[in-house]
């Protein structure tokens, strides 16, 4: 696609990020299968639950702009994703694995932090208030994604790894 | 690689980012020679002599392990890289151009406060404490670059690509 306006980029980026909670609700079960922590299970099923609804909010902003929900391949993503994949081929079951995903976890919620700020900020120069409200409703559960998964490295995993 | 312990972990993650640095060493200079604004053109300037100290502060951390330093394949770097040129590839230079390329560099930096933070953590549980304080001036120097481009998106480009 040539993107010649900022609307086009935003479009874009919606799609890409679309792509990128596809691949997350399908990585998230899978990472919380191998964890051994109680904790991070449940973190992580949580963070799926949350998935689920952003995914919604994404196919709200869809409509806004007018345009099928539609995920455009990233490669972003699929690198991010392969890292969560690689690190449980590379550990064995026990702390030191989940210390691995709790890591990949952490920079797939970054890039959506990034992501999602980008979003927000064009939104808003972009004058579509309300696509810009649904888009900082999810930057801010990515935040607390993230936060959340730091408490369980410190207060269950980390610990135990060393 | 198969890693065992926390410190294998830590090893393998440092690897990890320093062939990301080293593929955002070659890529920031493409990205400045694409952008319009001057602002951006200095910030990505400004990064890579930022890039280059932490890539010192790098090796003195692979020497502290007793390893060579030497990077290992990163699919997420490479995809948030390749995300950059796409970037370029589907924009004419101007305003809109640079909010993509902001945005492909904030993830890149989001990335590395991911990364760089579990180093921090890590780097602390294992009783590193001379490569946490090395890598805790890193990660601050990544929020700032994160802040920063912030700062130029709002102040300079966004507007105008809108």
């Amino acid at each position: 696609m040539a993107a010649k306006t900022l609307e086009d980029l935003f479009l874009h980026t919606v799609k890409d990020i679309y792509h990128g909670e596809m691949q997350i609700l399908k990585a998230l079960p899978k990472m919380a299968k191998e964890a051994e922590s109680e904790e991070l299970k449940a973190a992580l099923h949580e963070h799926l639950t949350v998935t689920q609804g952003q995914v919604a909010r994404l196919d709200k902003v869809f409509k806004m702009l007018g345009k099928p929900a539609k995920g455009e391949p990233c490669k972003a993503i699929e690198g991010l994703v392969a890292e969560g994949q690689e690190v449980i081929e590379e550990t064995e079951k026990g702390p030191v694995r989940d210390a691995g995903i709790i890591a990949a976890a952490q920079a797939v919620e970054h890039y959506e932090i990034a992501r999602y700020g980008t979003l927000c900020a064009w939104a808003e120069e972009l004058g579509m208030e309300d696509a810009q409200e649904l888009l900082e409703e999810t930057l801010e559960e990515e935040k607390e994604a993230d936060e959340k998964l730091n408490e369980v490295a410190l207060e269950h995993v980390n610990e135990e790894a060393a």
